[in-house]
C-alpha cells in the first residue's frame, strides 16, 4: 500500500530491518570531533590542545581522517571522520586564532555519537504481524526506507437496518415511527474501531427483503450488523430470514448482558461463512452491544493481536452505590467528573430507549456476573467510549 | 457538510433541537398499552381483567382509543393509543379465548413507555460549539433529522523538511545522509490529532528556497511545521529565513524541554498570520515537542474547546527513580506494564537521536520545572502517545 496512508493501519507481515540505523558514526552533539583518548585529563584549569584540520559539511563523508592530536567540526547529525570516537560539544572548547582548539572537559569513546546500528541493528526484527502503526513506528519505518508494507484490509462492515417503524434521516417521522439513528451511531462506532461502513439501507420487515439483502451482504463483507426492529416479532422475522440461509448457522440468541439481552449472533455461509451481529433495538442497548462484542470481533477481523487496555480503561471513584443486574453482565453508563485530584464516575441512569444518557456519559462500567454492585466511593476500571 | 463524514469532526456552532424525541408516547416493552390505574391492585392471586381491542402495528398511529377496562397489543417501539398511559409487559399476562386480558402485575402511569421529548425536548440546546462529533453524538443528531452541520475545518499542516544531509525515503542514504523520517513522524501525529498534513519535500540549506517555501506554506495552511536540520548552522538559517520574511515575527527561540531545547515558534504574515512550529532535529525531541506543543495548538486551530485528559493520561507506578533535567520541563520516554493488578511505568532511556526507544514507549512522563525527580514507586501521570 502507499506509505503515506500506512499510518493507523495493521500489520499483516512481520518487518525485518534492512540496514542499520544509523548507517554510520554519527554526531549527535554540534562540537569536534576526537579521538577520545586525546582529551582524557583535559579540564577548565587544565585543557588539552589539538589541531583543528577542518570541517565536516552535512550530508557528505569526511574528507580526511583524524589523527592523533587533531580535530574536525562537525555539526550535529554529520558523519565522523575516521579516526575519531567522540564528540567534544563546543561549550567545552575555544578556538584559538593559531588554529588550535582547547579543549576544556574530556569525553569518553562513544560520547555524544551514535554509533552505527545503536538505533535498530541491519536483520532485527523491527515489528510482529498485527502491530498498528503509530506514528513512531511510522517514523522508523521511513528511516529505514520500508515503505511497502503488507497490512490487514479494513474490515467491511455491512449495516442494515431493520423494522416497519424505520425511516430515512431526511423523512419527517410520523406517528409511531422514528429515524434510522441506530444505523449511524453503528457506523460511526465502526469507524472509530478502524472499520469500513457501508449501509445497506432501511429494509421493511419482510423475509424475503431480509434474506435478499443478507445475500448481498455476506457476499461483500467481512461483518454484517443488523440493526434490528426493536419488536418481538421483527427479532423473530430477522432470525427466521437468518435460520433460512443456505449455510447460515445462528450460534446465538440472547445474551447475559444488561442493556442488550436480545443479541444475535450468527455465522452466514456458504462462501466461507461472516459473522453477523444482530443488535437490539434499543440504542442504548445496541451502543452497549456493539461497545461488548463488537469491538473486539471487529479488531480480530482488522488482524489486531496487541490491544492494550490503557487508554481505553481509566480507574475512577463511584459516585453512588450501583446494584447490578440479577443473572446478567450488567453495564452502568458514567460520567466522569475530576474532582480535587481524584476521577469520580457519575452513573448516568434513564431507560436504554434513550439516546441522550449515552450522550451524556464518558464510558462504561461493568457489574460482572454474579456480583451484587458496587459500592460509592469503591475505584472501578471505566472503559470509555470511542478509539481503540 | 455529508453527514456520512461527520463523524469525528468538531461542531463550528451549537445546535438546538427542532424536534422532540421521541415524537410520540413510545412503547418500551411488548405488551399491551393500559390505562395504570385499570391495573391497581393486580396480583398473580388476584388478577384483573380487561378486553383486548386489537393490535397496534408498528410505525403507524393507533386506529383507536383505549377506554376504562380495554387494552391493546403493542410491540416495543409501538406507539401507545390515546387514552392509556402505561404498557404491561406480556410476561405479566395472559390472553383468554374469550379476547380478554388477564393482568397479574400493576403498572404505574409512565411504566415501560417513553414520554414524547422524553430523551430530547424541542427547542433544547444539545450541543455546545467545539463539541467533538462522537458515535452517539452521531445517533441523536440522525434521531433528529439534523444532518446539515457546520463543522471546523481540518486545519491544513505544511509539513517543510529542511537539511542538507536530508534524502527522500526512497532515496538509499549515503555515507553522512539520513531519510527523511521526522516529516513522516510528524505527518502521522498530525493525522492521528485530526489534522490534514501536506508534505512540501525537503529543502535544502538555502536562504531563498527556504523563504518560498515558506511562503507558499504560509498561503495554504493553518498550521506551519519545519522539521529542522538538526546542526545549529541549518537552525540559524531556518530562523534567519523566517525573521526576513515580511510580516514574520519569531516569538521563542529555544524552549525550557528536555528533549526539545531548540524548537522555534513563530507567526508568519502578511496575510493573517499563521502558527510556524520548527522541531528539533532529533526524532525523539521532535516527537516529545509535536506531543507538548504541536497537539494543542492544532487541537485549538481545529476548534476544541473541550479536552478531557482521561483516555489521553494514565496513572501507573514507576519502576525507577529518575532525575528530571535542571532547569527544564523534563518528558521522559516510558513503556507500560502491566503486574499483579497495577500498571507500572518503566523508563525507557536512551539519546534523542534514536527512534527505537519511541517506538518501544507508550507515552511520556513529565518531571517538573524545578522538581528533582521521581522515585521508584511514586505514582506517576502517563501522557499516553496517539489520539486526541
Amino acid at each position: 500500500m502507499e506509505f503515506a496512508a500506512a499510518h493507523g493501519r495493521v500489520l499483516a507481515t512481520h518487518i525485518v530491518a534492512p540496514e542499520a540505523v544509523p548507517g554510520f558514526l554519527r554526531a549527535t552533539m554540534d562540537g569536534y570531533a576526537v579521538y577520545a583518548q586525546d582529551t582524557f585529563g583535559a579540564s577548565v584549569g587544565a585543557p588539552q590542545y589539538l589541531d583543528i584540520r577542518g570541517e565536516v559539511p552535512m550530508g557528505v563523508a569526511p574528507d580526511r581522517r583524524v589523527a592523533g592530536g587533531e580535530t574536525l567540526r562537525v555539526p550535529t547529525g554529520a558523519m565522523l571522520p575516521e579516526g575519531a570516537d567522540a564528540v567534544v560539544m563546543v561549550e567545552y572548547t575555544a578556538e584559538h586564532p593559531d588554529g588550535t582548539l582547547e579543549v576544556r572537559r574530556a569525553v569518553a569513546p562513544g560520547e555524544n555519537v551514535l554509533a552505527p546500528g545503536e538505533d535498530v541493528a541491519a536483520g532485527a526484527t523491527l515489528f510482529p504481524a498485527g502491530r498498528r502503526l503509530r506514528p513512531q513506528e511510522i517514523g522508523l519505518l521511513a528511516a529505514l526506507g520500508v515503505t511497502h508494507l503488507t497490512v490487514y484490509r479494513q474490515p467491511r462492515v455491512a449495516i442494515i437496518s431493520s423494522g416497519d417503524e424505520i425511516v430515512p434521516l431526511s423523512d419527517q417521522p410520523g406517528p409511531g415511527q422514528v429515524r434510522d439513528s441506530n444505523a449511524y451511531l453503528a457506523a460511526a462506532q465502526v469507524e472509530a474501531w478502524g472499520g469500513l461502513p457501508k449501509m445497506y439501507g432501511i429494509i421493511p420487515d419482510d423475509f424475503s427483503a431480509l434474506q435478499k439483502t443478507l445475500v448481498a451482504a455476506q457476499k461483500e463483507s467481512d461483518l454484517i450488523l443488523i440493526s434490528g426492529g426493536s419488536s418481538v416479532g421483527a427479532r423473530d422475522l430477522t432470525l427466521h430470514a437468518i435460520k433460512k440461509l443456505p449455510g447460515a448457522e445462528v450460534l446465538v440468541h440472547g445474551v447475559a448482558l444488561r442493556p442488550g439481552k436480545p443479541t444475535i449472533l450468527a455465522a452466514l455461509g456458504p462462501a466461507g461463512p461472516k459473522p453477523l451481529l444482530g443488535l437490539p433495538g434499543h440504542p442504548a442497548s445496541a451502543a452497549v452491544v456493539m461497545e461488548v462484542l463488537g469491538r473486539p470481533l471487529l479488531l480480530r477481523l482488522a488482524g489486531f493481536t496487541e490491544q492494550p487496555a490503557w487508554g481505553r480503561n481509566v480507574t475512577a471513584k463511584l459516585s453512588r452505590n450501583l446494584a447490578g443486574a440479577s443473572g446478567r453482565e450488567d453495564y452502568v453508563r458514567v460520567r466522569l467528573r475530576p474532582e480535587a485530584d481524584e476521577l469520580w464516575a457519575d452513573p448516568v441512569l434513564g431507560p436504554s430507549g434513550l439516546l441522550s444518557p449515552l450522550v451524556k456519559s464518558d464510558g462504561l462500567v461493568m457489574i460482572p456476573l454474579g456480583v451484587e454492585g458496587r459500592f460509592k466511593g469503591e475505584a472501578v476500571v471505566v472503559q470509555l467510549f470511542g478509539g481503540f
